[in-house]
Order: C-alpha cells, then sequence, then structure tokens
C-alpha cells in the first residue's frame, strides 16, 4: 500500500506546490488555485472478540510483521464509521459476524511498524459464522489466556496482556 | 479551510489521475507513477476541562455555528499524538495548561455541520494558567450544571449532557 505523506503537485489543478504558512504549520499549497494540502491521521481500527474465554487472533499474510498474529482490523476510510470499519475488518478477515460492545482505547502509533497513526481497539463479540480466514489473514484461531502466540503491534500487544491479567 | 475529498491530479507527478480498484474500491491512481491517493478520515479531538464542578467551554468565533460553545478542540495533524493535540488545541483557544485525564469516547460525526469524521474526547484537569479566550475561540467561560449554553456539534452536546447529568 503507498500512502506517503507528501504532495508535490496539487490535486486540484496540477501546478507544483509551494511551501507556506498555513493554519500554525508550513503546509503545501497550490499557487494556482490555492488548494492547502493537509495529511490527515491515518486511522485503523482492531477488534477484540472474545467468546468463551478465549479470544480470537489473526496470523498476517504480508509484511510488516508476515507470520506473527494480531487483533483483526483495518484502515478506516474517510467517512467510514470506525465501528463499521472494524466489523468490516472482521468479517473480510474472519468470516465472522462481529457486534461491537465497547470502546477499550485510542493509540497513538508512529513508531509501530506499520502505517498507522492512530489504532482505535473495540471490544466485540460474535454473532454469527465459523473462523475462517480471509484478504490479509494466512490463518485464524480462538486462543486462550495460557497459550497467546507471537504478537505483533502494540495495540494488539497491549489490549491481549491486559485480558490475558483479567484487567478488563 | 480547505479539505476537498477529491484529487483530479497525481500529488507526486502532477500526471492526471483514473479511478481503478484498489484494495476493495474504487480510487484514484496515477496511469504514470502507480501511486494511489487513499482518503483518511479527518480526525478532531475535543476536550472536558473539569474544575471544581464546573467545565471550561468556548464560544465559537466562526461558522460553522458561530456564536454557539463548544468544548475545546480541533484537528488532529498527522503524525501527531492525539492527545497532544487536545493539549495543543486547549492552549491555543483558552490559554490552559492542561493534562488528560482519560478517554471519554470516540464519535463518528459525518452529518454534523462541521467537516471532522471522528472525534476523539479525552477529560482533562487544569496545571496551571488562566483562561483566556483565542485562536477560534470568541470567548471562553466556566459553567455549571445548571447554566449549560447553546451548544454546538453532537459530541459536545452529548458529553456536556452525560456530564451535567452526572453518568461520569
Amino acid at each position: 500500500m503507498s500512502h506517503k505523506r507528501t504532495a508535490h503537485f496539487c490535486p486540484q489543478c496540477g501546478t507544483r506546490l509551494e511551501q507556506r504558512q498555513r493554519t500554525g504549520a508550513l503546509r503545501p499549497v497550490c499557487p494556482n488555485c490555492d488548494h492547502t494540502v493537509y495529511f490527515d491521521p491515518k486511522v485503523a481500527v482492531v477488534v477484540l472478540i472474545i467468546h468463551d474465554e478465549h479470544i480470537l487472533l489473526v496470523q498476517r499474510a504480508h509484511d510488516p510483521k508476515q507470520g506473527f498474529w494480531t487483533l483483526p482490523g483495518g484502515f478506516v476510510d474517510a467517512g467510514e464509521d470506525p465501528q463499521a470499519a472494524a466489523c468490516r475488518e472482521a468479517w473480510e478477515e474472519t468470516s465472522l459476524d462481529i457486534q461491537i460492545d465497547g470502546l477499550l482505547n485510542v493509540f497513538h502509533t508512529p513508531d509501530d511498524g506499520g502505517i498507522a497513526d492512530i489504532v482505535i481497539a473495540y471490544a466485540a463479540s460474535v454473532i454469527s459464522g465459523t473462523p475462517s480466514a480471509a484478504d490479509d489473514a494466512e490463518a485464524v484461531g480462538w486462543f486462550g489466556r495460557d497459550a497467546i502466540p507471537r504478537l505483533a503491534f502494540m495495540p494488539t500487544e497491549q489490549i491481549v496482556r491486559d485480558w490475558a491479567a483479567r484487567r478488563f
């Protein structure tokens, strides 16, 4: 996935951009049409699906962190409800239909090896379906507190550790 | 502020973009350099600053909702810690140095009259300073539960209503 936080040409008119002061920072501004490029945070969601004292983890099919296990999740598109994005990603990766039960936390993850800036984490439960890996997931499985596999990414590590320690 | 969710020209090389299927959706793709334009959510933060059974509200200096009162807040830049953004915005609008005490909620706000897609709300307390309106704020004031002014935007309305009803 290409997600460059640079812009050399105006996305509205194609003119080469210049750095100008706008709303408190130097930002790329178009000298032709005056469009300002604002770089928004890249937002991901992850979801802790709990069933019968086990949690659902997916094994990553691709780098970064190929082979490691994470909570199901992915990026929130512009305009998308983050809870709906969490349900969509869970369905795409695990074939499970889930419902969001609550907000767990919001993480800032600039140095986490991924490309998300902000990760919103939810707790959820299964409405229907049988876990089946797809999309970005190589495998999917239910894990108890005594058998947590090798995890990737700080939000997953922190949430699974807190769940394993029965902190929520 | 200009924040268009369209792109006609490649921000990397200036070539006119084409709509192509990428990661599950039609997205603007550059036929020259293969750059894909992903539109990320616009993320705002708001902060409920509580002191001595009063909360701090700011009166909006500009449209949308000029003259209405809201929680201090603003947009999170790419790469910025949302908690740091909340402290920065509180300082810019009220001249107060605050500390974040906890996460209150995450809202999806596509139809709220503003331009944020996602609003992250924190509770906070004052470290130092005297409230003084600046930046986007016309006025600033402490309000008790029996004297809430005319409010703007759903996250502010919901949080202030819950606080006034002593639901947290």
